[in-house]
């Protein structure tokens, strides 16, 4: 017998709400699977129901959110802000569902209280989207660090002044020019505040404060200072000694107790921090045992959160299924591993050839015959520096082809009159 | 009153159970406030009772792992190996235990049955430390991930390797005495196959990929090459064109099926996984709706692994402790928040100041008054080119001071005669 389905109230319908809903309808199937029971999105609450949403089944919006929370397993808020986001989802916290949330300024505010109360009443709090979007971050510092002591976690966490600083690092633009930059192209809001003061790190800061270190930490003793007094000469300054400007978070453990502050700082640029360009964030965790990690990816934006949002309901879910156990491994999907001949790789063919007119179409046209097309080709000294003379050394790299493709080029290239020698032939990654 | 403690048995006592052994005892206190019960260590299974371990009780040592697994709660696995791993794990689970490994040879050879048992029996298989040491991915790619779509994972999964290959690329060493080194610094067994020839490699591949994709994996389905074939020419090729040769785990939907391969690749040095050095670790992951991803972290060694494993302990423990639900969040630590003006940092403090002899002396001077120490001075033109004729610019980095002690001696600079302007006080971080 199919286990029931899990009843999702999603609360709001903005950038990410539409995405979460959007990928609960596509991904249904999946994400049963995963689960063990089918997700039902039981509705939506909004405040206004006529506005237009793309792709979302008008009949699922509704403005009595009191309703849909009662009667729902697991909700889902992205409202933001404390109300009534901090009201809905304490009512559904002791309606006896589990709650997954990606509000940071609730969390921040008054996370502790939604804790206190979905322990009493033996539900979750799931929050990875809080805190640097689709990366996850919150999971592991939660569980995969609990058998560790964190000593420091350094972050970027906010992709706006990430832009910014970058724009005026990169462009050479001034502050205003660069946030201008950033809200053309929807990287800040009208109002920029809330990123270029440092509230939104702040809340993250605080967030991940707590989670590392297992203490409370009210918003209040965050120390926050934003990027509005970094000038164009100063990262201009900065990149003349080989740093960059960044806006970081810290959290940081001393023998005195723990520090948490926002604010701009340069970083070598040998850092791993120093090469999280544009709207990317990272988070570099320093723990006791596990030493340096880092985590990078994408820090806000619909789809990526929405990602970071679906991970919580399918772990809330699989707990209300599971009871008492963690992920269960199964092999469901219809997919083949296919044979090593047929991956698609570009690659990289080094060969000596006699130095005359006329070789490298004879090599191209081997190539063609095989179908196997030239990305580029060009023609160098020996690395060494050491030159034969009459020999000609050619680094062909070919667009993807298949392994099988390629063994049968190679080997026709070896044959040429005009080929002296096949030295490498390595495939290319991550371009 | 408090809930029962939790028996937990450790199978091998070598570089990683020593560890586990070690941070069992130390974060005791810890570890009980994060499970809501403390974690007892009833014994631990080794051949050889009489050999000699480091700081290991030896009335915990036992060599008979059978009755140890069938009176634990969790039973954590680091013999490493298929026998007699395998069946104590099976037999474990069978007696209700939950189980750990760190164990990706028996994960990639038989990890389905394993799975199973697991499910049949109600309990947990967890196994963070089996790939990339301590970096957080196995629980990223199966909980975080578990409501997106992976698309493709890339990486660096073996430190030795990758160890290797940076010494050929920066020492100019070919790759016998490359691996020479990495023996004589404990980064490559006596018998390096299972590294260089890709073995440890293909694995990990397998069991990212049964985890990605929810198949299963069968490690002879894994296209492996090692590293044998990659001469110094290759590396200095390489670097000539702006690549660096890396030996990547790569496991990658496409229309037809799964692709999973280990094989030594050209990756642009711009690419992210280009600056994972020495016996680093790295895994990029592309899912549809997160986008790119990057872990970075220790892939290896006694600690960070141990770390990886204790963070399994705990989850599998809150299982059992909460009965479905996640982690519960408390704020048990008795740390305090400390005030911006505590924190101690380095700072990069610039300067107008008179261009006339003797001036630097006295604006070290008037740090050193307020106990703030110089890391560093450096005269310069300005940022733009422009200079004023009969003004310096001073660059003077600290070391660690707090907030509260620079900004009285930023006060003091200013007020000097020969002190023209402070230009920016920038906090410095990362080095």
């Amino acid at each position: 017998m199919p286990a029931p389905a899990l009843r999702i109230a999603l609360l709001g319908c903005g950038v990410v709400g539409t995405q979460v809903a959007r990928l609960l309808r596509e991904q249904a199937e999946d994400l049963a699977a995963r689960v063990g029971a089918p997700l039902e999105l039981t509705g939506i609450a909004v405040r206004d129901v006529t506005a237009p949403r793309d792709g979302v089944d008008p009949a699922l919006l509704t403005t009595d959110a009191d309703s849909l929370v009662e009667q729902a397993d697991i909700v889902v808020e992205v409202i933001g802000g404390l109300e009534p986001a901090r009201t809905l989802l304490l009512r559904a916290i002791a309606a006896g569902a589990s709650v997954v949330t990606a509000n940071k300024a609730l969390l921040a505010a008054d996370g502790p209280t939604l804790y206190a109360a979905a322990d009493a009443a033996g539900v979750d709090v799931y929050f990875e989207a809080a805190v640097a979007g689709a990366i996850p971050i919150v999971r592991p510092v939660r569980e995969s660090l609990a058998g560790d002591r964190v000593q420091r976690i350094v972050g970027i966490v906010n992709g706006t002044t990430n832009y910014v600083l970058d724009q005026m690092a990169t462009g050479g633009l001034d502050l205003a020019a660069a946030v201008r930059q950033a809200q053309e192209l929807g990287y800040a809001e009208a109002d920029p505040t809330a990123d270029v003061e440092g509230f939104d790190a702040a809340a993250k800061a605080a967030i991940l404060a707590s989670l590392a270190f297992h203490i409370r930490v009210p918003l209040e003793d965050v120390h926050r200072e934003g990027i509005t007094a970094v000038t164009a000469d100063d990262v201009a300054w900065a990149a003349s000694t080989g740093h960059v400007v960044k806006l970081l978070a810290i959290a940081e453990r001393t023998d005195d107790g723990v520090s948490v502050r926002v604010h701009p700082a340069l970083v070598p640029v040998e850092h791993p921090l120093a090469g999280v360009r544009g709207a990317f964030n990272a988070v570099f965790v320093q723990a006791e045992s596990a030493g340096e990690l880092m985590f990078y990816g994408r820090g806000a934006g619909g789809t990526p959160t929405a990602s970071a949002v679906l991970g919580d309901v399918v772990s809330a879910a699989r707990n209300r299924v599971l009871g008492g156990r963690g992920p269960v491994e199964s092999s469901y999907a219809d997919l083949p591993v296919l044979p090593a001949s047929a991956a698609l790789t570009r690659y990289s063919v080094r060969i000596d050839v006699v130095d005359r007119p006329g070789v490298l179409a004879q090599v191209a046209a081997a190539l063609a015959d095989h179908g196997v097309s030239i990305e580029a080709v060009r023609q160098s000294q020996a690395a060494g520096g050491a030159t034969t003379s009459g020999v000609a050394h050619l680094i062909i790299t070919t667009h993807s082809a298949t392994d099988a493709a390629l063994a049968a080029t190679v080997q026709a290239v070896a044959e040429l009159d005009a080929v002296l020698a096949v030295r490498s032939v390595l495939r290319v990654e991550g371009s």
